[in-house]
């Protein structure tokens, strides 16, 4: 993996990441020279027990460029320059425009609650300079580069000591409130633990301290020996429907033997996750002919520095739609009592997307 | 308040709720005399540590009905019974047809994750016999009956053994799932407490015995003393956008002095609630001049037969829009990490919904 680093002209920075080595001559663009003057911050919620982020400056976040310019794509007309130079890389990381956290937030509000600098990051990552692609369209080893980026991001967001836990993830289509089509994820890091992931390493750590061994790493297991909701199999990877879905189409994509961060990930791993990946994309998009909107999260060890065998590295998939026609629409018992209800069963639900059959450079072996 | 209870054709139960007697000839009608075959289940999630709700048979639960029925309004045409008999009441309450908890569920399927029957309830409750009234065109009389019909049913399925925790909200407007646009609730009852109770009660009962007093309770006092987010105040009742707001516009209608359950309320904290209530929708209502959707939710003690000084009856309401024409979406830092980014500051919602006059039939002391 090739990479270079570039500040763009409001300050913010630009990594461009390649298979190939990247023209060193390369400068950085951006769409305003305007500094970036995100100052946000965290609020106590105290019946909740947990950090709410405030970024009021976010709210201006739309601007009326003409209707062809799409700010994801190399620039091409100097009067209206995008995020990304042109050039040859395949993947472009940059700081977000309009952070939710920002790493140089301080001097938070007074308030009834407890106040906090959000003291955070928020990345864009740019999948490719093809507009028209999409995660499932790129080849097998534009992804495993994709999984050396995230773990890139992750080594060099988690130095900081303020970042306690890098989220990589990928909101698509409109359905999830997407506004951009170009394909793209983005990462957020925290200042602390989040909400969920902490409780994940809550259970994955009270399972392993019991049994030695990971949650996942045995949940996998009983899923492969189960053979029902398996939707990716090979001897690294694979990609399923947990018994235990909240959302219908829920997928989660995992190496095999656990590794806690996309930094442990062997070569073989790698390519075994860019074939899964691409099979659950493909699938989902083949399954009813059209672009299939999903969110994408990557859950992982914290960056606090201390060992984690607990931890098991994996994406879960949580797609909007319970039927081609439907929203699943999170309401009461979901968004107020925090239990889901799933109308579908996981096992039919798989069959679904066992049932599409879709090609990649390698046979899929099941 | 009066009430009659009544079996359905098809064996479910109803239970009609009037200011005035209720007529003891009234009978109860289903659209259908086929009993309810529900049998949810729930499943464990080992990375989450919380129970995810099957339902398989709610995926039949689109009919064709004629475009003029109204499954929730009095039958009118006996060829097509509606949910609702004829005759004078003001609310009425009656078991979901397609549950995603029923107390009859038994005998859950195998699976690698464990299982058990999804023992609890769910209720409809009709707030009103006119489809177009709204939850704020309540006359308040009719709106403190409300409260008492939520505490009749919170004890009357509170009583059953397997019921820990009893949950009535309203899914409001169309962006929220809602396909009946009916006045209408729901209560979901429990066999243990969901998990966002469950970390509200941790929080609250943390904070009572630590100071002798509700987390809650002390909140309320900073928000009178701070004054800036303050909706509706009286001696009794509050409504306010909370300091620590994930939503945009949430709002939050809670007793000064803290109540347990529904049925600790005084006829005075009866009162003040639903001049609250009414203040808060209609001022939802009025700042676009369009019915404003929610989730409307309301948090209690569990029904675990424990005294819970801890606990603080309250509503919250989480409205998906950010702007008038912008919802707020649920994505990638919501749903993967749990932390909530909020691009307005509560302080400056809360100005919006003071700037909304509302008329009701006594004065508003603020």
């Amino acid at each position: 993996m090739y990479s270079v680093e570039r500040l763009k002209p409001d300050g913010r920075k630009l990594t461009l990441y390649s298979r190939f080595p990247i023209d060193p001559a390369i400068k950085a663009t951006s769409p305003s020279d305007e500094p970036v003057q995100a100052n946000p911050h965290l609020r106590w919620h105290p019946l909740r027990g947990e950090w709410i982020a405030y970024a009021s400056h976010r709210q201006g976040r739309t601007f009326m460029p003409p209707p062809e310019y799409n700010p994801l794509a190399p620039s091409i007309n100097p009067e209206f320059p995008t995020e990304l130079p042109q050039g040859k890389y395949d993947v472009a990381v940059f700081d977000n425009r309009f952070p939710s956290l920002a790493l140089a937030a301080q001097n938070p509000p007074a308030s009834i609650v407890e106040t906090l600098p959000a003291n955070g990051a928020c990345e864009v990552v740019v999948f490719t300079q093809d507009p028209e692609a999409t995660f499932g369209s790129l080849p097998l080893d534009h992804l495993e580069l994709l999984l050396q980026v995230w773990a890139d991001r992750t080594r060099a967001i988690g130095e900081n000591p303020h970042i306690q836990y890098v989220l990589p993830f990928e909101n698509r289509g409109v359905e999830m409130g997407v506004t951009l089509l170009h394909p793209h994820g983005q990462i957020y890091a925290y200042p602390l633990v989040p909400p969920v992931p902490a409780r994940m390493l809550e259970c994955q750590q009270a399972y392993y301290r019991q049994h030695q061994r990971g949650v996942l790493e045995d949940l996998i297991q009983k899923e492969i020996a189960d053979k029902q909701r398996i939707i990716y199999l090979d001897e690294h990877a694979i990609a399923f429907v947990p018994a235990c879905a909240r959302y219908p189409y829920e997928v989660w994509v995992a190496p095999i033997k656990p590794v806690a961060t996309f930094g442990d990930l062997t070569p073989q791993q790698r390519q075994a996750l860019a074939r899964a990946l691409k099979t659950v994309t493909l699938k989902y998009d083949g399954m009813w002919h059209r672009p299939f909107p999903y969110l994408m999260a990557w859950f992982q060890a914290p960056t606090d520095g201390q060992p984690h065998p607990e931890a098991h590295l994996h994406a879960e998939f949580y797609p909007p739609y319970r039927t081609s026609e439907r929203l699943k629409y999170l309401a009461g018992t979901e968004l107020a009592a925090g239990l889901f209800a799933n109308d579908a069963l996981p096992e039919e639900k798989a069959k679904d997307l066992q049932a599409v059959v879709v090609n990649i450079e390698t046979p899929v072996a099941l």
